[in-house]
């Protein structure tokens, strides 16, 4: 008590102008008096240390900022330094980052995002009605009209239902609760959000999540980090990287052995492997499902990137309803869509949603804690989100441009499925099936057995092994199958076809050269 | 392979016009078709529920926004629906959200975002020139020069170099480094994130995190979260709610019997207790953390907001290098900043930084692949944080205006910490501690042995029951103590002191009144 008195009597000094009024030469006088009473000593051990961290964080892995990536980072130095290479950029086709690519913002989306965040402009006559019309709708639900507040833990009410709303036109009338609506940082906060409320159980009865191989890495370092147990499912490969049922079943049945299978996530269209999946097969998941008592995780953000004409989009939650009530009332289904992808392609802004179905009121209450102790999703984010689900409509002053906007980003990326498709297969070791959606391609690569010693003898993965020497002798930078999971033997890479239709032909000239280089090389 | 082969025939649709194309009816058909195979049945225990759902996630609690803030909402809709109250409003003094209470947003750092938002306003001659310079550097440092790209998992590098100038200007020289700048959303996320990183082991070898009490129970939440042990430390609420070291002593003697005690955390300004610490207080504290081989968590997101004539803010940072090399290459060091508090208040936008000193760099790598697993946090909000870093400077034509509102908010905050103060001291059966720092009061109430029976009757903790009526009675909404942790037998609520001066000086009269009524009530 004293002592503690004396303390804040200690912490009382006089006020010397400028918040950081204290000179230098003081605090070293203290320092040094600090010294006198303790003696130099040498210099400690780490409290934090690979031994002594959380050993599922560094059971993390993340491939598509892996590596590969540390290494374009140094290569794009090293060129900066006017270090000589075979190439003068390094081109990030790692990552589907549509901006950094090039791809203009729609102008629509980001009038809106100005008026709100500099609500002056509001008297602008430089910026549409239709523009001003949503900026005000956004910044009237918002806690002192501004984007400064903290939102709902949920979300901003009247972007819930505009989201509730375009998944109602979406899935043809099929209802939707802005209750069931939950806005995320991004589609990969929802994600692991659902997964962190539904991982539980030691040993065997530890909760089993099952998902797709090829997969998207978030989902394995959402399961290190939980200390779950991946069961995995392999796509086809020879149908499309179509998703088979009976694989499904093999996956469960031997899963059960170990673990407590609770959990089956679905990415549709594919990420990494594009393929858009049928509405019979996305029944029969749903049936699967159903009958194996599995809570689905619908990853749907690439819901807006379907390029092949034989090929539509189809909601599990639209394809839930159509069932019938057994299923529509019994399936627990959490669906996730993204600002980042789309032809919007605001990936900077993080912003995202859930809808769940089926969902336990009471787990919406653990829910609803569980987002509240990170108080609420950027605002920012919840804003560029609504204009994802609510963007002009004929007769609004901005229709055409939009239109326009829109239908450049989808016309041209269709364009550069089919051409990546096309040009990979005319080289000789390459195959890749069609781009059905999404925004990669992700050939399989033939790798002679020569370059798998090589690979070997540098401790790598054969196809980190391909990529390395992509990156360093053309600058591309793409990211190792390995990374995402393939079949024992089989080797790939994932490339975004983000870049210009000119950039991406030159890049897909690039990766034929090496490609054939590499297999005469290591013939 | 036949079977998945006919699943992708199936799935291949005659292209149809929209991109929903689909009809309801044909949907119905579908479904009904389904219906026939598929006899109903009764409906289905869920798979998530609170017995099956993850039990750490379940005993995770956040007091400000807790109970009292679902009844808040409830009353608000009440209040909607024309339900007569004895109030007609409901006053949200339960959070820190500035510019939900009415507090303006600074000009220049809106002027700054609306610019990257639609670079388009850089043309404009409304905007001034400063600003123009602030948005043009952030976007050069972007993808595709655009706030919609995602920047790396650490954050945008020209943000991370303008964090380390403005912790070395704080920090009287003090030297920081960009590579120890981790840009986060909002400081919670880097907390949890160090966090997690930091906690491993089982059993007795578990790690203790030492806290203080009370907390800002984002601490207590994400130590239930990583199933992490909490260590309790007292805050001397007899001696301004100082900081004794003697009670650390005390603290991590006992938790050495259970748990590793490998973390200490404190609040500087204190949340929810507005104490700011001593620079000697911090020493002792620094050589503890030395001594006992703990890592340093400093939370310093109100080290703008100081109040007090007598206090002033000092970094962990700033002190642990005075005390010469022995600490400055030793002690680890994690410190956390925001936009949502000091005089921006910039809540929605959910940026932050963390500096990281002395940290393995090893386990720098595993932080930043761990960050990157989110990709980035939202450009925006990091974006901000780069203007409350470095915001105009004497010279700068937006200077005048900056200084301006920055010292009314700071000014009036100052006013409404000491009126606060006063105030709540003439009423009898409370005592209010000097509101030094932050942006709360944190009262002790005395709540009669009626009143507890009757919260024990409504199985309510006191300071809970007290709260909820003054809910019901006034319509103001304040956070019990209990949510934050409390000396047994005493009672506390946290009330923000950011409403606008005449407000406030209502809300603390209509809190006097229901006192005094609670206290006739239950003598």
């Amino acid at each position: 008590m004293q002592r503690a008195a004396a303390l804040v009597r200690r912490g009382c000094c006089p006020r010397t102008p400028g918040p950081w009024g204290r000179s230098q030469s003081s605090a070293a006088a203290e320092a040094s008096a600090v010294l006198k009473v303790r003696p130099e000593r040498s210099r400690r051990e780490r409290i934090l240390t690979l031994e002594s961290m959380n050993p599922q964080v560094k059971a993390v892995e993340y491939a598509v900022r892996g590596p590969i990536v540390l290494k374009a980072g140094e290569i794009e130095l090293e060129l900066q330094r006017g270090i000589k290479k075979p190439f003068t950029e390094v081109i990030r086709a790692n990552i589907g980052d549509a901006q950094a690519m090039g791809q203009q913002p729609i102008t629509f989306l980001r009038q809106v995002m100005a008026l709100c965040t500099y609500p002056n402009l509001l008297d602008s006559p430089s910026f549409p009605e239709d523009a001003k019309k949503r900026a005000r709708r956004i910044l009237q639900a918002c806690g002192g009209n501004s984007l400064g507040s903290y939102s709902a833990s949920q979300g901003v009410n009247c972007i819930r239902e505009d989201v509730a709303a375009y998944i109602t036109r979406r899935d043809g009338g099929v209802p939707a609760d802005p209750d069931n609506i939950y806005l995320t940082t991004g589609a990969s906060d929802g994600i692991s959000t659902i997964l962190k409320i539904l991982v539980s159980g030691g040993g065997k009865s530890r909760t089993g999540v099952m998902i797709p191989i090829p997969q998207y890495p978030l989902y394995s370092a959402v399961i290190s980090e939980l200390d779950a147990i991946q069961v995995n499912y392999y796509l086809d490969e020879d149908n499309c990287w179509a998703l088979n049922v009976n694989e499904l079943r093999r996956a469960v049945q031997e899963a059960k052995d170990h673990c407590d299978p609770k959990v089956l996530c679905i990415i549709n269209p594919g990420n990494p492997t594009g393929q858009v999946q049928s509405r019979k097969c996305i029944e029969d998941v749903i049936h699967f499902a159903w009958e194996e008592k599995l809570f689905l995780l619908a990853d749907e953000v690439y819901q807006d990137n379907v390029y092949s004409p034989d090929c539509r989009f189809h909601s599990f939650k639209k394809v839930l309803y159509e069932m019938g009530p057994e299923y529509s009332s019994n399936v627990e289904l959490a669906s996730f869509h993204s600002t980042s992808k789309g032809y919007m392609g605001e990936c900077g802004y993080r912003g995202g949603y859930m809808e769940v179905i089926n969902l336990h009121p009471e787990i919406k209450g653990q829910l609803v804690k569980l987002l509240s102790v990170r108080l609420c999703p950027p605002v920012s984010g919840q804003a560029a989100m609504d204009i994802v689900v609510n963007p002009p409509v004929p007769g609004e002053e901005s229709f055409e441009q939009f239109h326009r906007e829109k239908e450049s980003v989808l016309g041209n990326l269709a364009k550069k499925a089919k051409l990546t498709e096309d040009l990979f297969n005319q080289v000789p070791g390459i195959h890749c099936n069609p781009l059905q959606g999404a925004m990669y391609a992700f050939p399989r690569i033939f790798i002679p057995s020569k370059a798998v010693e090589a690979a070997q003898a540098h401790k790598m993965a054969p196809d980190m092994f391909y990529c390395m020497k992509l990156l360093e002798e053309t600058g591309i930078c793409v990211v190792p199958g390995s990374g995402f999971g393939q079949r024992e033997g089989t080797y790939h890479f994932r490339m975004t076809i983000l870049p210009p239709v000119e950039k991406l032909k030159t890049v897909l000239q690039k990766v034929k050269d090496f490609h054939i280089k590499f297999l005469e090389k290591y013939a």
